[in-house]
């Protein structure tokens, strides 16, 4: 399997996690977002119609939509299991990893920032305001739906929803947006930052991240 | 079941079509998005912590996010389908249905308009022209990715991609958008405007759509 990802994208740490606790090895592929023009049509868009990380290729297929290459590494690897058995809790899990994945991320993605610096004059103030009302907005629905025991997202196990929140607070942090008010969501940040798999999957660690020194 | 919709919504449009292809009959509940400040907590935001619709009430639990609940009818009701059976093409329907449930969707939502229009001063040509720049680059992609055959996004069977899209291009119509470049996505419209579960679906069809004389 191959995984075009780039070090600091929230959507392909959500897929590092994927790949590293089922114990799937890969060849990382970095495509530099940062200094793409995401409309611009280049030779990754023909791997990945959006231009955007991560895409995923198994056996010869190129899957966009981190949550669409979650379920299908969940499907094709099931051991361990990224959802509940249960439906109802099934719907939970996808619920919770939608509020990130869908509703909050998006509108804090790089392409959007600079839609709002170009068309808007934003400043990077008003970029800050507007990444911070998102995530403000996100995280309290999350923190709503969230477990009250945990340690995880939907309880004892972990499941998809882990690896949406996880790196939706790095991100978070990143954007210095204070996260006193989430008690829930940070429980489940400590207890997945004591898992290898996590820890291998932070954006720092990448081989496209910058050196320490840099 | 119930269904919390407001008629108007794109992500209600989804789950209603899901509904009544799978012949499944459930209770309206309209909610004025439209009169709702979406930051305010009343007691719809017991139902749904973002307060966004659709929510559906099945065995008493609330779920939220469209894209967990056709996953979810899919799982309990699975006829008919609303996924292929092989997992890379599953995979394929997933990753369209969230090029427009993730990427695009989110982004012209009521919400963020106001949000552009509190904050950024945006006038009506600035909202349009917001909304245009992510149609475009959604359905560009949604174009690319959809199955050149069809008639439906993946082919011969209907999948939740193509109760992404029919919305999505129900919303691009309103918002005056041109589709002259999008012939798969336009054929995939016409060939589910033909199914009831479709028409019975459309915004103008709901109990809380205003009155054909208003």
């Amino acid at each position: 399997m191959r995984l075009y990802s780039y070090w600091r994208s929230s959507a392909a740490y959500r897929v590092r996690i994927a790949l590293n606790l089922k114990g799937l090895p890969f060849e990382y592929v970095a495509v530099d977002l940062a200094r793409r023009d995401g409309t611009k049509h280049d030779a990754y868009a023909d791997v990945n119609p959006q231009g955007l990380v991560p895409t995923l290729v198994d056996d010869g297929t190129a899957i966009g939509q981190s949550l669409a290459i979650l379920e299908y590494l969940d499907e094709r690897h099931p051991d361990p299991p990224l959802l509940p058995d249960d439906p109802l809790r099934r719907a939970r899990a996808r619920q919770l990893a939608l509020v990130v994945a869908a509703d909050l991320h998006p509108l804090g993605n790089l392409r959007v920032l600079r839609y709002l610096e170009r068309e808007f004059v934003a400043t990077e103030a008003d970029k800050r305001d507007w990444h911070h009302h998102w995530l403000g907005l996100g995280l309290e629905a999350a923190e709503r739906i969230a477990d009250a025991q945990g340690p995880y997202a939907l309880g004892a196990s972990l499941t998809l929803a882990d690896l949406c929140i996880v790196p939706q607070l790095y991100n978070a942090r990143r954007y210095g947006f204070p996260l006193e008010r989430y008690p829930r969501l940070r429980r489940i940040d400590a207890a997945c930052a004591t898992l290898p798999a996590f820890a291998g999957a932070l954006p720092e660690r990448q081989p496209d991240a910058p050196c320490a020194g840099e």
